[in-house]
């Protein structure tokens, strides 16, 4: 049944005719047709609401008070009424940008709205339609993996992850499988080995994969967020780090990527000696955080090998990089690798979070992975009604052009201002281009949030894009003409 | 405004006349008035869902599926049409039950309903009311703490809290305050000290705090939730074991508690020396799932002063006690200590989670305590329509009255039955009785669930009641009613 407002009625403001007038209708009818500033951002409101907010807790993170009535589609409305553009989403949660219609419709609905207020524990007393909804929701968009398990955030999904890891991996070296000696039951109630082994997870150098103290011990991406904080002693690689364009570096390229599976092996190889196996092996697709990093399928499928050939799990996290922003439903599905990885963990735009996993990775006996909540039912129902829009508009396509669109745009801009830019890179809308330094980056992501455009940082001087899917050629123009402007100026 | 369901029609089914009787009216229209059962539990419908979801992912902890649409109140209907009175309540997570009319309107406003599909990352671009939320909703019923900081699940707020007293330690051994050394900066990056210190986290014998890896760590409940999974080598100290009734036995009482407190501080003298101090001791005011152990007043006083003295930090976890089970807000609020906890961490009952700190808990810099989501408005939505109903209906008083009535009801039981029952213990509805034996205690679970009484496990031997806020004298009624048949039956 086609919507009326697909086809809604598009409005041209003024100063943006020239931009407008080769875009194609919004696909959220009332869309704002451009950013329209009334403040400087933060205005007073949302520096008003910043000092009572800082009183409560720690609110120096904040960038403005928003208006979530008044949002809609691709732009944000702060408590200032300014209307900006935003190619941030809520750090990539939000694939149908505000207030779609079919997410304000999920609740209306009396079914729904039980699921919602009467959250049960999902593991214990899940309602009739679980596994109806895991099955044609969750599996529907399964990377070839048969199982899923739901949790409430990324980092507990990887810690989960991590938990499965170390599991098959002590379960491959028993006899029979699942059978615990006396020693191992009661030395895990004190954390000491057998019962608690050592085992570790092998991650990369300015990967990011949460907060816990476990995933955070995994992570290395910026000092503020590990310092004092106690971590376990795991190992890390290198991820490679490329030169751009790619094109004109692909022997270079192609060498980092050796050195870099060179170094993952003899991590694997001596902490196998040293009786600190690496049970798991967690890695995103492109590095969010650390500054959207990419390396490429050739990699992926070298490392999917020596994990296997070490015996260690390969955890995928797409925490950021899934639910179709880089033109796939997967990120790791650009990368052709020969079967599916161990573990896949998702959370952001899919609004659930968890973990699709193979039969390997499932826990054989009950109470391993397990917690009150495991996940929540309401989310699952927003999920549903996402992918039925990503489906009906054919979302993936959309995103797979305005990200083409996007990167010319970039690309063009590292021409025009060589001296400024390097770097643009990424699949889909997971995009970034590099600032020469980080002071500029931190000047040129402020300008354009004057001119009415959020976009997000990431490393130490790259500008990230995460836009909703729901991003038109029509806000890749305003975005790049914005974006010119703003160079122009620093010029 | 007084609501027309509160004084609803009370319905008297033929062979409860005695029980309901004696009983007022029910808080909820139209709440059945006894258990109803059609089919043993589980019936053959979720037996059928069962296989369905087993494929998907572990269910060997599904007990029964569940109709959410048709439950109400304290009673449960699952997938078979049976009616179960809920003691248990989704493992002490649902404070009004199911379907309570306040819980079902409050996102049939439209601001609320666009803060719910509009999920903010609420550390970066909050909504205009979210400060007032959090004080008005929140801070209001706050344990005398200043600050609260919301996250998404018990175990993360407990993760978070490590975090904070990590921070709060290292920081009193800096000169100044948050200056942070280049050698620190760059070790943390690989997880070595001094970035990454090696200080711990003091935890009690039986305690649960969660299952990602670090409060994993400090918990020592069952084997099965702890095999094979890598732990931080932090210490554990006795939890009391009393002798009951309390009364009988106080001389007896009191020298267990100076033994454990005893090793708490011969644990943190030892730790320090060992350069590997304690900054935080994690303590439940009950200890739920390892066995609704309590301790004393005195006991939490003087621990307190010893975590005071040695410079940690205390946390009081109320994930499962909190939210009013207790008969008042926070069950540590029944310990008259001289000074609030440091941290005093919330989730279930509360739906949103996080924790209620100090000044000196509260970050100093940006970015060390954060995460995308920071915790869901939609759940501080419906804890503020809770927070109206407990205080409209005057529910903390409901729960000390079918508390002390369930208490008095489990003593004669424990009395009419001492070769079966002992030990009836808790506070307000967080209730427990012992079975003389694991297997007795396990048959008696599942001779009330096809009574239709559902009641949850703890520890080795224990039965446990978490119960509604909204349970009244004529439930109290019915379930010792058909307990007494079942122990009747054993006998």
């Amino acid at each position: 049944m086609p919507r009326a407002w697909i086809t809604a009625f598009l409005r041209t403001p003024l100063h943006l005719n020239k931009v407008i007038a080769r875009s194609s209708c919004s696909l959220i009818p009332g869309e704002p047709t451009a950013p329209c500033l009334k403040t400087e951002i933060p205005g007073p409101n949302s520096k008003r609401l910043f000092k009572e907010m800082n009183c409560i807790q720690q609110a120096g993170t904040v960038q403005f008070f928003a208006n979530y009535d008044k949002s809609l589609g691709n732009y944000i409305v702060d408590a200032d009424e300014n209307v900006i553009l935003d190619l941030y989403m809520q750090i990539a949660t939000m694939p149908l940008g505000y207030n779609h219609p079919a997410m304000l419709e999920v609740f209306c609905d009396k079914h729904n709205l039980h699921a919602l207020v009467n959250r049960p524990a999902l593991g214990v007393y899940p309602s009739e339609d679980w596994p109806r909804k895991l099955r044609d929701v969750l599996l529907n968009v399964s990377p070839r993996l048969p199982h899923v398990t739901t949790m409430m955030c990324g980092a507990c999904s990887n810690e989960n992850a991590f938990k499965q890891c170390f599991m098959a991996y002590r379960n491959r070296e028993r006899c029979p499988p699942g059978s615990f000696t006396e020693e191992e039951k009661t030395s895990c109630m004190t954390n000491c080995p057998p019962g608690s082994p050592d085992l570790t997870i092998l991650s990369f150098q300015n990967a990011f994969h949460g907060r816990t103290l476990a995933t955070l011990s995994a992570t290395h991406s910026k000092a503020i967020h590990k310092l004092d904080m106690v971590a376990f002693k795991w190992p890390m690689a290198r991820f490679p780090q490329y030169c751009y364009p790619l094109d004109e570096f692909k022997c270079k390229n192609s060498e980092e990527d050796e050195k870099c599976l060179a170094q993952v092996e003899d991590i694997l190889c001596q902490y196998k000696k040293g009786n600190r196996p690496v049970a798991g092996i967690i890695i995103e697709p492109i590095q969010s955080e650390g500054g959207n990093n990419e390396a490429s399928p050739c990699f992926f499928q070298k490392l999917q090998k020596l994990a296997k050939q070490y015996g260690a799990g390969l955890i995928i996290d797409e925490v950021q990089t899934g639910c179709g922003a880089s033109g796939k439903m997967w990120c790791h599905e650009h990368f052709n690798l020969e079967c599916p990885p161990d573990i896949v963990t998702f959370a952001k735009k899919m609004q659930i979070s968890g973990y699709f996993h193979t039969e390997e990775m499932t826990a054989k006996e009950t109470y391993r992975i397990f917690n009150t909540w495991m996940g929540d039912p309401g989310k699952v129902l927003l999920l549903e009604a996402i992918l039925k829009v990503i489906q009906k508009d054919n979302l993936l396509c959309l995103v797979q052009k305005t990200g083409q669109k996007l990167k010319c745009g970039l690309l063009e801009l590292e021409r025009e201002f060589c001296f400024l830019l390097d770097s643009t890179r990424g699949i889909g809308t997971l995009l970034a281009v590099n600032c020469t330094t980080p002071q500029l980056r931190d000047e040129v992501l402020k300008c354009l949030k004057q001119k009415g455009i959020q976009c997000g940082g990431s490393g130490t001087r790259s500008i990230r894009l995460r836009p909703a899917l729901i991003l038109q050629e029509q806000h890749a123009d305003i975005f790049l003409d914005r974006f010119r402007s703003v160079l122009q100026c620093i010029k």
